[in-house]
């Protein structure tokens, strides 16, 4: 074993900035999940194919903080919590990442959508990407600042997330086996609550990670699974 | 800037173990997926049961590969490609993991599936698991080996089953539109091949490491994009 570096004024700059970088992806994808889902709601064509073409920004960003963290382990060594948010960063990088990708998911289900007339008023829907929107916020919050309380409270509300997502499965489920004609659209909308569901399991992953840096304590798999 | 640190055989031992506990955890997550299409194709109910509570040896094995990568950064702080290796790890973990929460999600769709009588003889489907768990098997081998002509024919193999997943995906719609008596077994069908895309999604992740842990060359975000 050899001793811990000393962090100098330079590693703490390229932590900070590590961090930002993380909040302008972190932007980028809830960006694109606020567009997806304007799209859907407002009906509006353009928005979707604007959104479909609109993760370029997040997959430089991916690459980018992946070569952050890289450099800052190979030349900086850093070790305890220092160590523990770099690697953490790594993680968050790729679910962020994802969430982009959830994003054009949605983005593809809407086109869809928009081809057929309304289903249904949109409540929940709308109402669980409001809910996994603000996860994602609040766990990038948490991590930036180490904040324990509120990662906790994070975690707390993907069950909100993950009931919304039930009743609008079978709800949903309703109108296919009654209304053959709106089976396509109903699917479509199914689709976008399980993206929605899965934007919410990313931000209580790194919600976890924001636990994990501060307390060493491994939150996951306790009780209900992430996917 | 510090000088890398001499490579222990310490170390090399302690890489070796983690590359074998990931092919432990890629194996158990295989497992997972083979049961899971197992019991939707047999008819199996028990058998979808137990993939729901299996995941116990796949939550460990996380945690402990975690926690092995970061002792490896702490203690060795290792460079140059051995930290590609390390950082690798950590992710391929993650994607691993991810494997084994679709085989659940395989298994409560199959559950839910089991209660209507069949609604086609399935074909695709399990052909689509069969490429997906073999791609799973070669981009941990290719990792392992650091193979890179193995991981680009994994990342070749992704396009066939995204083909699959559509052509299950309008061949089920037909059925959904045109029945509504099947409109929720074809939904769970639906689902199963949008979970078993996933499982070749991660594969995809797991090629595109090995090729950048040997070549440093980023494949990913060239043309079509992984979710």
């Amino acid at each position: 074993m050899v001793s811990p570096q000393p962090l100098t004024p330079h590693f703490r700059d390229e932590l900070k900035h590590l961090k930002e970088r993380l909040l302008v992806m972190a932007g980028a994808a809830e960006e694109q999940v606020r567009d997806a889902m304007r799209a859907l709601v407002d009906r509006d064509h353009a928005l979707a194919e604007r959104v479909l073409t609109g993760d370029g920004v997040i997959n430089q960003l991916h690459i980018e903080i992946d070569e952050r963290c890289f450099q800052l382990l190979a030349l900086h060594q850093p070790m305890a919590t220092d160590l523990r948010v770099v690697v953490s960063a790594v993680k968050i990088n790729s679910d962020l990442e994802r969430v982009g990708d959830f994003a054009i998911n949605i983005a593809e289900a809407t086109l869809r959508y928009l081809q057929h007339p309304s289903v249904k008023p949109l409540i929940d829907i709308p109402r669980m990407a409001d809910i996994a929107q603000g996860m994602l916020r609040d766990a990038l919050d948490a991590y930036v600042r180490q904040d324990t309380v509120l990662a906790q409270e994070v975690l707390d509300r993907d069950d909100s997330v993950d009931r919304l997502k039930d009743q609008v499965f079978h709800e949903l489920m309703g109108f296919m086996c009654t209304d053959q004609v709106v089976a396509q659209p109903a699917l479509d909308l199914l689709l976008i609550s399980r993206h929605l569901e899965r934007i919410g399991d990313h931000a209580t992953n790194i919600a976890e990670e924001a636990i994990f840096i501060v307390s060493g304590l491994d939150v996951r798999h306790h009780g209900q699974e992430g996917s």
